[in-house]
């Protein structure tokens, strides 16, 4: 029988596989040209090359298990346990030379995410969670914000970069588009923002920092509260709304200011 | 007679003074609370303590100079050469353990700003510009993005984080806000982006990455065109309007998409 890693989460493992993407990666930053994919968003040479890195590591310690990538197609969609990866996540930011930009893996048993793991090489900021601790950043514990006492105009949520064409909104605080979605829900984790919002997510985007955002008292909810479903988006769809990043207490209050453009 | 710097601004000294006060910086960060100004901005010790590094060691070198800071008043309005720092642009982001914020450090001799570094720690990015080369990032030569062929859903943008209390607008593409105004105008001048919208601009704010961008074929203006008042804001005062960093053609193409909020 093929080996699975039911259970059998290794975080040190999959840290250090994490951060080996991230020093591949880091080869081609500044250094690479994008080109366009069929949904006229943007790729790179590194994208490929670190999913092929990753994949081919996960797939030769455990051979049973699924692997669903941004850049290729998934040839065990029925395994129970599934690694979600986003080799880099913030692709456009990556491109253009900028910093904030992640690798990202998350893992999946069942319909359970059940660790996740967030790396910015830049930053040197590394994300952790699994089922046995807390949510930590470089080792150290970490928690979302808690309800703040007033919102004035130093109060803090980030947003996907298309803010300005889906939602009227009289938030009175800050909104920052930091340029990773993955990174943006792991700074809602450290309690950094309030809340992140993200339109057009795919699994990919939100899975290294789903259970990170869970061990840290956050969720990840569509905008309207309900939960995203999670095991329907193995198939490479998008959430059919836009998400909410935030402990359930803030998500409530950052929604009241946000309404979707006609 | 006491020394003045005029024109013999020493590049080399104030990037590696750059570099020992984004050190001092980074000794605080993460480990640091943080108050509010009489204008409700955020000031953290480390920001006092970086600017207050930074002026001895600039009064040490040129007693005669003039020396604006963020944080404190300039003994020497009159003279002729003038250091305006901003020891941590992007204090907001400092204070929230986030990762984009820099030393700033411009240098202006009458009315002309004609030297700048702009250093951010974290990212280990440092830009520079004086009067006798190009602008670099990281002693590599930058420069503008050219005019785009065509707006996309990919072209991008950055603005401050109060873009959608400001403005109306229909930008078809990015709207990113990383949260720091001097990184904002490097990310232009080494065309990362297409141009950066800011708003209650202060001369520190703006300072170091003015020559920077200059040298790298943009400017800055007011939104609607006019010469920003350099030589006024000198006094601490903010800038009358929005301020806009770009090309020339740039400014021109993104300046129609964006209008005031009544």
């Amino acid at each position: 029988m093929k080996k699975s890693s039911a259970n059998a989460f290794e975080l040190e493992w999959v840290v250090d596989l994490a951060r080996r993407a991230g020093e591949l990666a880091l080869r081609y930053y500044r250094h690479t040209t994008s080109e366009r994919k069929a949904d006229r968003t943007i790729v790179t040479a590194a994208d490929r090359a670190v999913e092929a890195f990753l994949a081919d590591e996960i797939h030769r310690r455990y051979p049973a298990d699924g692997i669903l990538g941004e850049e290729s197609s998934n040839s065990q969609r029925n395994a129970e346990c599934q690694w979600i990866l986003d080799p880099i996540d913030g692709t456009s930011m990556f491109a253009a030379g900028l910093p904030i930009w992640c690798v990202s893996i998350g893992y999946m048993v069942g319909d359970q995410m059940q660790a996740g793991v967030v790396y910015l090489p830049v930053v040197d900021d590394c994300f952790t969670a699994d089922l046995s601790g807390p949510a930590m950043c470089n080792g150290e514990v970490i928690a979302v914000a808690p309800e703040p006492e007033v919102l004035d105009e130093e109060s803090s949520i980030i947003s996907s970069s298309d803010v300005h064409l889906i939602w009227d909104t009289d938030f009175v605080g800050k909104i920052r588009s930091l340029g990773a979605c993955a990174a943006h829900g792991c700074y809602v984790a450290r309690g950094s923002v309030l809340a992140a919002l993200n339109t057009h997510t795919a699994l990919w985007d939100v899975a290294g920092v789903l259970p990170i955002l869970q061990r840290a008292g956050g969720e990840i909810t569509l905008f309207d509260g309900s939960p995203l479903p999670v095991r329907r988006m193995l198939d490479g769809s998008k959430a059919p709304q836009p998400i909410l990043m935030a402990s359930a207490a803030n998500a409530r209050i950052v929604r009241q200011f946000f309404k979707r453009k006609p």
